[in-house]
């Protein structure tokens, strides 16, 4: 019987539930004799090649559910990507401490790595078992239907939409929000959820998945706000030009990458602001208001779904398990079966590293500013439940008095 | 006795608990016969003056309960200021529709609408009693121990400092939000309620009361980041330079200002975007990321403090009590009486219209840098109820086995 220690890791960007998969691994872990101690390694696999390793064995159970229900990743994160160096580097750490499993939870670029520590491990001869366990705000895991985390984001971004779409119905104009996602649309395309009755915004909705044409966008929401004097609209962070470049380069303010080749995007305020900026001047409306989501959207505290946080719990444990009982290296992914339930599955790794999943045809709206029916009956059961559900007044208009 | 209608209006930026107060009126007025119809203006006093009224009389009690708990105007809102002619038309409409008390809910710059109208009504022997309900995010009125509306948004910044926090424990360096607050730096210096253990952020806080210095500034990110790895801070969308020079007008990105000559400071992003751009450039720190919270600071859904939902809603009610048992016009006030109770009294509205209260030099930390633990202490009862509480692994550092 293999045994040893299992050591386990957070990578990428932080998310709300990220720590309810540590969490579910942890305690699934210490049911197993063979399992020594459980090391969690600080910074992802930054930490196991700094022999960061801390040691979970003696965490209470009561500080591991409050863990469960913190945001970001209580192990700390990285966004390093291995070459064979650096993978050496980390078989010597794992071996030194005597390691015979390996969990890291991530999104596709963590995945990537994970496959390249799987390969490496096979060509030095050592046994160590890889087991990735999918975590992103993005939605773009391939062989899932979706990823723990972005369900939270998803909530995060229906609640505030709900909000500015009542504060621009008070003060009216345009309100316009970058959201996060990358190449994937589903993040912004979430906000659609927010509507209750025929006029709730967000009005338009621009996806990364379809060409941002700027004449075509701003006769967009001339046409919204001519008809309902206002306009609320969600940008995904990620929309490009017909050629192919995202906006927020053009702008040239964001000609940051990560190691994984990543854009850094996150200069979206740059982005909210140049796009209100040609709604004020190109067509004369006088207010128009910019925001970008921000860091908000994947650690807000306080604003998680049950189903996402259920979910990800499970694919912790479901790792642990497939490690144990499991034939071989892979990654945890999420099947929706009926609707709506999930079972959870084992794909190989490189069916899921560093792909990119997009949106389905099927769920963007043919407009190519909206989605689909389809997009918000899949999304709809992620969300949790006691979403907030805004009300109206219903007080019928009083007749004039005045002639004027 | 007098009697007629009853007419209430939601001025200036909308919060979280504003309907709470217009609930709280509407369901008082509904116990006092000589008050004969409840009539809600649309969009402030621009609905008064366009007769965009809506009947609230025939509102139930379960739409109420729902509005209530809806963040935004439900009426709809407005930064109109009325002059001498706008009043003329605003008394001109209220006489036609036989308004006897007129309710408005807002902050310092409504309270300074509802002055020149009560001046005025006096000038035309027009007999209206004229009630102010206080609201805002800013908490900058005089006379009240807070503002409804402020801790509400004061608890979204507390959340979101949070877990933009443990995001940036997860991956290190630089984090800085610009929040909300005009002149006074109480929204911002709320940030400080979400540390929990030493180390935790923000580290540092930047309000409108002290003079904002830039190298100051960098030095001080930098002392931080040397020592943690890592620096989150919050600034206030209203700092100043040593000229008295709002930063956001500097960088030459705001130059709208409303009718009651504020400036408009919302292109927060961009300051974000040039205190990050200085601390990379200056301190040659790689990873520095920026946000402004924004609109979702004043309108999230689902973030509402449940002390500041009961106060706007007594507010909304006291004010109707005043409007038919009172001697005359003024500006409803909260009092805090012990730790923690407020009571409810009537102030005259010159002392609240169009005057902005800051922070005491007490609730300012002496580095000018941070709050003092007698600010926390103001604030922490409040944020309300069942505030997340981040957890943190306790586990122990693992001894390195290599010898690199």
């Amino acid at each position: 019987m293999r045994s040893g220690k299992l050591v386990i890791a957070e990578g990428g960007g932080p998310t709300a539930v990220i720590n309810q998969s540590l969490v579910g691994a942890i305690i699934e872990a210490r049911c197993f004799p063979q399992i020594e101690r459980i090391y969690g390694a600080r910074y992802g696999v930054r930490g196991v090649v700094d022999e960061d390793f801390v040691d979970l064995s003696m965490e209470s159970r009561a500080n591991l559910e409050a863990i469960a229900v913190t945001p970001s990743s209580a192990l700390g994160s990285t966004r390093d990507k291995p070459d064979l160096a650096y993978c050496r580097d980390i078989f010597a750490s794992l071996k030194a401490h005597g390691a015979a499993w390996f969990l890291y939870i991530g999104g596709n670029d963590t995945a990537e790595t994970m496959r390249i520590v799987s390969e490496e491990a096979d060509k030095e001869h050592y046994d160590l078992r890889c087991l990735h366990v999918p975590k992103t705000i993005d939605n773009d895991l391939m062989q899932n239907d979706h990823a723990p985390g972005f369900p939270s984001a998803a909530r995060f971004v229906v609640e505030a939409f709900m909000g500015v779409d009542l504060d621009d119905r008070a003060l009216r104009g345009v309100y316009l929000a970058v959201v996060m996602g990358r190449e994937s649309g589903f993040l912004t395309g979430s906000s659609a959820a927010a509507r209750t009755i025929d006029g709730d915004g967000p009005h338009l909705i621009y996806l990364p998945e379809r060409v941002f044409d700027e004449d075509r966008f701003l006769s967009e929401v001339k046409t919204v706000h001519d008809k309902l004097g206002r306009c609320v609209i969600a940008v995904s962070e990620g929309v490009r030009d017909a050629h192919g470049a995202p906006l927020s380069v053009r702008i040239g303010k964001t000609s940051e990458t990560d190691p994984h080749g990543n854009i850094q995007l996150s200069s979206a305020g740059a982005l909210a602001d140049l796009l209100c900026a040609e709604i004020k001047s190109k067509l004369g409306i006088k207010r128009a208001r910019g925001d970008a989501f921000g860091y908000l959207e994947r650690s807000f505290a306080g604003c998680a779904s049950d189903v996402d946080q259920r979910e990800a719990r499970e694919v912790g444990e479901f790792a642990v398990k497939q490690a144990i009982w499991g034939r071989g290296d892979g990654s945890v992914a999420i099947r929706r079966i009926g609707d709506y339930a999930v079972e959870y599955g084992l794909v190989k790794l490189a069916e899921v590293a560093g792909k990119t999943r997009v949106m389905d045809d099927a769920f963007i709206a043919s407009s190519g500013s909206d989605v689909t029916p389809a997009y918000l009956n899949y999304l709809r059961p992620l969300l949790g439940g006691d979403l907030p559900r805004p009300a109206r007044l219903r007080g019928g208009a009083v007749a004039k008095m005045l002639k004027r």
